[in-house]
């Protein structure tokens, strides 16, 4: 028995042939006595195969689930009719071998667009990926390295809280890489806890959690169409929602910053993550609108590949963000150094500057002198690596 | 007298010592008796100097213009009011010279934000530069080549309509590279024409010819905070606007498209230029979201720099425009062949297909199914070469 996993849960993964490279590609979650769900899914128009026959299987099963399939290196999307037959038979293949209804079953993809997927491939696999599946953190760490694609390693976080000497787990998985921008899911995240709970109470705290972790990341401003956050809920601990709701929520919250944190690092030749403080914003929303246009600026993107203070690129993308803003009010902070103050040129030590922009990580704080609302976001520079390795993908 | 340059019309340029290369960096144009004049400004919230002053001498002069003066190498934006000092006093000084009001010079800067503008450097230029005007096309090739930053050669177009047997001309000349969006000027453009014409009427042309051109471009989806786009009319062909109004109009279109894809073409680091074509929209704006959202993808626009005829990428930026879609509806094709059928992958001979994206420029035409408006918009390839100029610019 695992000290980490939630209890309730099985994994295992194993290599199809999906992904040309022979690497692993599928990942099965079981959940033997069932679990209550509730998802997130993109906001794009544009929906794999999978979203859609996800959606509906939640919507059918009234919130319970008994296994969550994925398979990295094909997104089955727009696919048409046949990707929606592939989605669904992967779900009844798997529904017969452990004996539940195809709607208990969550399907997710990730990969590349407008290749239908090796269906027989995955049907083959599913005998042996369903015997081997184990609880314990081997078998977690297994499942969490399948799902990537181009992130170079796997992201997990977890947290445990306590309620009358009982102990709750909470574990979380996600991918990412490219394709990375806020309002949705955006990008494969899957949450595993013990804890008793409703699909509804469920879906309040992802929704919550997700609005306070990765929502406010961008890596390259493209939304994906396959983004999901799926929360299953066991209920092995004995202990109810509503005696933890709280405490819960907060675990919740931090296992999803967490993970956002490693996408972002993880992100498409990121060489610098930028951790976006937008301060003194009318609303959130503002603030975040604000966070998106600058985190988005291919000019300030380069500029921050380059280490170089180009205060005027932030300034320029704060102006165009379509926020009302007061130029004149406008500060702006590189770590401790004030790089622009009044929306104008301040002297600072440029040389400082360079060197703190050379840190992996660092701080870019923006005061626009309109309101107390403030945001953290997380963003990263636009290297010639990323280009590399975007121009390259499907060929 | 030049065969091509409009009447009325004199041009110099020299190097002021603003550019660090010690390239020509300072550009003017005379208008001796006078002309009307017509502008169009950025939609950043973050305005330059020079475009507070030029809109106000254009209120305060009623439309009437004597003078443009340029400088490249320093954008003299975000530069508090000593950068309102600073373009007021290079105004003033000009206007001294020849004998105008400050108000009937017209201020256009492009270069690095939130550094002061030189303006001694500026005045001890200015004898020599009044002295030096001249009309014809090797001065106005010389005022073209002077408004550069990090362009690679000069932009000109020109057009000539007949009434009655006289002449009327129109050349016009910009500067692009980075930061070009749609929604503005974009940019700056100086178009001369020695038809007669008031400011109102030249407004309105200049207004449907940037619709028509340059709010049909993008190149990294930044909007500059000092672009203008700026008609002078010096009457010299004796030629009133109401007789020749559409013909003038098309004209000024043409030399704005023209324009437009030249700065495509020199966009930083573009290897390849794509002809965006969005049909069967329900309106052009709508065209125009849609090709906004494909244009400054960077997902997108790597497939592009890679020659990848990656139709998922195109399909999933149109999913995410904002603009309702039926995915079932969409086809996709690139030149002649047709690389997506109704929202999903159709066969298509991919070697050809790449090999037809390895040219300088080719077409990709989005069908929609959803009305009868369309729209072409030029954009361009993502390559490292842009990284690798914008991460050194201030540096």
């Amino acid at each position: 028995m695992s000290t980490n996993s939630p209890q309730g849960f099985l994994f295992s993964a194993c290599a199809a042939g999906i992904k040309a490279s022979g690497k692993p590609d599928l990942a099965l979650a079981l959940v033997p006595d069932g679990a209550s769900a509730a998802a997130l899914f993109t906001r794009n128009q544009i929906v794999a195969a999978p979203v859609t026959v996800g959606r509906e299987h939640l919507r059918r099963g009234q919130g319970l689930m008994r296994a969550l399939i994925v398979n990295a290196g094909n997104a089955n999307c727009a696919t048409g009719k046949q990707g929606l037959k592939a989605a669904t038979s992967v779900c009844t293949g798997l529904a017969r071998q452990i004996k539940a209804s195809a709607h208990q079953v969550f399907p997710s993809s990730t990969g590349i667009i407008g290749v239908q997927l090796p269906v027989e491939k995955i049907h083959k696999a599913l005998p042996a990926l369903v015997s081997a599946a184990a609880d314990g953190d081997a078998a977690f760490d297994q499942f969490a390295n399948a799902i990537l694609t181009t992130d170079t390693h796997k992201k997990i976080a977890s947290q445990s809280i306590v309620y009358n000497q009982t102990e709750i787990r909470l574990a979380g998985v996600a991918k990412g890489a490219g394709m990375i921008h806020p309002n949705m899911a955006t990008m494969l995240v899957y949450l595993f806890t013990d804890l008793a709970a409703s699909p509804r109470e469920l879906h309040r705290c992802v929704k919550e959690a997700v609005d306070q972790s990765f929502n406010n990341i961008s890596i390259d401003g493209d939304t994906s169409t396959n983004d999901t956050a799926l929360l299953l809920a066991s209920g092995k601990s004995g202990v109810q929602f509503q005696f933890v709701s709280s405490a819960f929520q907060a675990a919740l919250t931090k296992v999803c910053r967490a993970l956002a944190a490693q996408i972002v690092a993880d992100g498409e030749g990121v060489q610098h993550v930028v951790r976006l403080n937008i301060e003194q914003a009318r609303s959130r929303s503002e603030a975040r609108q604000i966070a998106g246009s600058i985190a988005n600026s291919p000019l300030v993107k380069t500029a921050w590949a380059g280490a170089d203070p180009n205060w005027g690129r932030i300034l320029a993308a704060i102006g165009y963000s379509g926020v009302k803003i007061s130029p004149e009010r406008i500060n702006i902070y590189l770590g401790e150094q004030q790089i622009c103050r009044h929306g104008a040129a301040c002297p600072f030590d440029a040389e400082k500057a360079h060197a703190y922009m050379s840190e992996p990580v660092y701080e870019i704080r923006v005061a626009l002198g309109a309101g107390s609302a403030s945001l953290e976001f997380l963003s990263c520079d636009l290297t010639a690596e990323y280009v590399r390795i975007n121009a390259d993908y499907s060929t």
